[in-house]
């Protein structure tokens, strides 16, 4: 699997949904109803790319703003940066730490050990504002239960990864990274490999499951109803990856 | 350029060199010479990833490790984490600011204003170790030549991304990153637009040039010749993009 490999052409197909999802959907179902409108079926080898959105939405995570008593606290910090109390009060209570709190920024992590800006708490893209969604409470059981799903109706075994958009200290923009992971491994390892020039290469672990995230980010877009991509022609290594594979330890951790 | 894109497929194809990159080679003269095994040739609308190794080689940013003189204190802090000095020294020398030092990582800010471990000194496909190689000098320089003579001599614009692999906080693995940029927008800017709900998107800076460096990075492997990919099908925005405009200010950085 890891011997030098003669590169071959990446594909990034999208998947456009026509309906929207709505809280109870059978997401398996409207995925394989989607897929038919792909002009090239799925095959062997392809990665399901599914933005964490549809998955949130299709488990009900979804609360309604109107029922959030923000606290003195959060109140006060949404009306010095003109936020809405309500995403502050639910980023607050959907983490498990404050990384940090300074010029209407928060970033939290989540109890999922994701380090993101308001737990991943997000009112874009939902309903126009009256819903606040959530991330899956189990973002990589959530990936488990669509590879088994699709297995199970394709009797194919494709990787799935589930993805949101994330913030990074020291680079401006969001990229897209993984979040839940099914049926392969998140990172590639090459450390006691050697270069082509018979050198080890000592730092050489790969987060494929970011890149590939990454790389569905590009083809769907936010403005685009394309939640799902497929990728296609990526060799990658079956296994049990999970997006906790992709959470530095707090030990090696230098910026904790 | 930013409606509601109709989504269409993306392909990363993989440009393969036979030969080795030397300083002082003409590495437009090389890279015209190693598009011609591409099966599919360079389009209109395409973009071009380059692995910075080849450009540093080409710009002759090797370093003979036997020349530099370690300091005490490299010396030390090599010693204790089995690290080679000399290759701690370059990268101090590289620096302009040390941002952590801890259990044998070094993390500094290039003179780019990259912020990465080592200052991006690699001795790991370069030469079985007896040189080091250091990131161009400045890369979006680089990008704009091979950007220009490309145009010269194909008639036509291509975006040029220069990329290598950072290691990133919280988070697993390496990933690659754009560290050179000409002839695109590095981020996309959505904040302005409303989602398809009519809610205006808040916070949606999308650092494409990035994202297009990690799915580079999946096709570009560290094991295979392959230091160039074509990227075809992005909907990218034409602009004075520079790698600096991925390098979050300090004034907005929480994280210093």
């Amino acid at each position: 699997m890891t011997k030098p490999d003669r590169p071959r052409d990446l594909q990034i197909i999208p998947v456009s949904f026509s309906d929207e999802i709505r809280p109870g959907d059978a997401l398996t179902d409207k995925l394989l109803q989607a897929l038919k409108g792909v002009r090239l079926p799925l095959a062997r080898g392809d990665i399901l790319i599914v933005k964490h959105k549809i998955v949130s939405k299709a488990e009900g995570r979804l609360v309604n703003l109107r029922g959030i008593k923000p606290s003195a606290s959060s109140r006060a910090w949404a009306r010095k940066y003109k936020l809405d109390a309500r995403v502050t009060e639910l980023a607050l209570a959907e983490s498990q730490r404050v990384v940090r709190r300074k010029r209407g920024v928060l970033i939290t992590e989540t109890r999922h050990g994701f380090i993101c800006a308001n737990s991943g708490v997000d009112v874009s893209n939902v309903d126009g504002g009256r819903h606040a969604l959530l991330l899956p409470k189990d973002s990589d059981r959530s990936a488990a239960r669509i590879h088994r799903e699709l297995k199970k109706r394709t009797k194919l075994s494709f990787p799935v990864i589930i993805t949101d958009s994330f913030g990074r200290p020291w680079r401006e923009g969001l990229t897209e990274v993984a979040i839940g992971i099914a049926g392969m491994e998140a990172l590639h390892d090459y450390r006691r490999q050697r270069d082509p020039y018979g050198y080890p290469l000592r730092v050489s672990i790969e987060a494929v499951a970011d890149e590939l995230a990454c790389a569905a980010g590009l083809v769907c877009g936010k403005l685009a109803r394309t939640p799902v991509c497929i990728v296609r022609g990526f060799r990658y290594r079956r296994g049990r990856g999970s997006a906790r594979d992709l959470i530095r330890p707090a030990a090696t951790d230098l910026f904790r």
